[in-house]
């Protein structure tokens, strides 16, 4: 992750303790994507000059938290300086086994398309900090849920187990990583945008900027929520066994189809296609 | 490794190639002065705008090369946009047992200091580059032999199993890290500057810019040779271990002394001590 263009600092934008939280989040969210378990962390910082002792402590300390709170132990790393503020991330994790891992490419036609937890809070938020919305209370809501998004670790792993096809997060919004799922297993994938799970705020912020939840839902990247491909008939075991480890729920949004590799169809909620030209998307 | 902090790009200055391959060596160096097996490395570049992606392959392929040719197999990494060319390497290393491994703070008084092959190249490199001297036949076998270290993981694993008490890669120079070992070690070590092992075309460079030729030996950073503590007795079946594996040999260059903790002695060929006060350190 590097200043100017993964997080800014400074008023309304990222903490430090946010850069070091979201960089090891960012890792072990691909690590969630393949039903691994994460082990050992290495964290390489680039500092500019004027970033300065305390702030550097800040960002290490968030990330040492993190690592505590998903039993990742940070091994090593290393400190240089650099132009910009720069966090660099390897997450290694382990299966007892390749069968156990889940990859991009076995979405099969019929598969639902499903989706763990709430999205559209990175997106809303980047609206707040760019000044697009009123800095009121679900601004706050969406700003604190970005600020810290949890890997899905232990999701990752029951829905591995549970025997989903193929398996992504929700790190670049949905609308590109969905169509990556439906590249890497040759098959298009229909996504119905009334479905998607919008986080709480989200809803107002997208109100105040004239646009329908599901946009900032759909094409906000850094949910690092897990979308996966499922056999109908596996689907009720994968709610249950995400359900049984806590407040995360699974949401069921769209099918796997037939149709030209990589295509990705989002529909509205009159069924129509929703072209995605002109619609933000997170650099 | 940061554009503008460890390496210049540019004519005289370091190619695409070479920053992919000393960002990996200098990665695997760490690996070989605990006497580690090299396993698997991730790679992350940082590219800028303007670099291109013909040289961000070259890069990418001069790390693949050092890889394969150690043994290493680069697993995974990422690519990301930056405002300077950012490389950052993650090596994992690996050992039967901790007791195979060898640390900073194991030195014994008495002991014999001993490095790896020859020092200066990377020095005299510098001094080339900056312009501060001739390029002449001199420049040109220092310059080459400082653009592609190779890392002593052979060597590092032979010194461990030979029972070196402590061990450091040379990569901010002897006169750096040799205190690190008797920083670690709380032991004082003297070291004989005239026995310092010379690479070929750094007593000319040296020469060139008035200095004697273990300044640079002592002072240039990313020789990337091995640094090493062991007992009198070991010295020789230390000497002969490293020597079959190859070209490399071991020198004897001081001795680990009673003394206050972290205390570095160089002592010139009059057994005069030596002030680093106005040496120049590589960055």
């Amino acid at each position: 992750m590097v200043e100017g263009v993964h997080f800014r600092l400074g008023d309304g934008w990222a903490t430090p303790a946010e850069v070091g939280h979201r960089a090891l989040a960012g890792a072990l969210s691909d690590l969630a994507a393949m039903g691994a378990s994460a082990g050992e962390a290495y964290l390489m910082l680039g500092i500019p000059p004027t970033f300065g002792h305390e702030r550097a402590l800040q960002l290490a300390r968030a990330a040492a938290a993190l690592a505590e709170q998903t039993g990742v132990a940070i091994l090593g790393g290393d400190v240089v300086r650099a132009p910009v503020l720069t966090v660099s991330v390897t997450a290694v994790g382990w299966a007892d086994s390749a069968e156990e891992l889940v990859g991009r490419d076995g979405a099969a036609v019929g598969d639902l398309v499903g989706v763990t937890g709430v999205l559209g809070s990175a997106g809303a938020a980047l609206a707040v900090a760019e000044g697009r919305t009123q800095r009121s209370a679900h601004a706050r809501t969406v700003s604190e849920r970005a600020a810290r998004p949890l890997p899905r670790l232990q999701e990752g792993r029951e829905l591995a187990r549970g025997g989903v096809h193929a398996m992504i997060d929700l790190s670049d919004g949905l609308a590109t990583d969905a169509q990556r799922l439906a590249q890497a297993s040759e098959v298009a994938i229909e996504v119905q945008l009334g479905a998607l799970p919008i986080a709480a705020g989200v809803a107002e912020t997208a109100a105040e900027l004239d646009q329908p939840p599901w946009q900032l839902a759909a094409c906000g990247g850094e949910d690092y929520e897990l979308c996966f491909c499922a056999a109908a008939e596996d689907a009720a075991a994968v709610e249950l066994a995400v359900a049984a480890l806590g407040d995360v729920r699974v949401s069921w949004i769209g099918e796997v189809r037939e149709g030209p590799a990589g295509a990705l169809h989002l529909l509205d909620e009159h069924s129509q296609q929703v072209s995605l030209a002109g619609f933000e998307h997170r650099v």
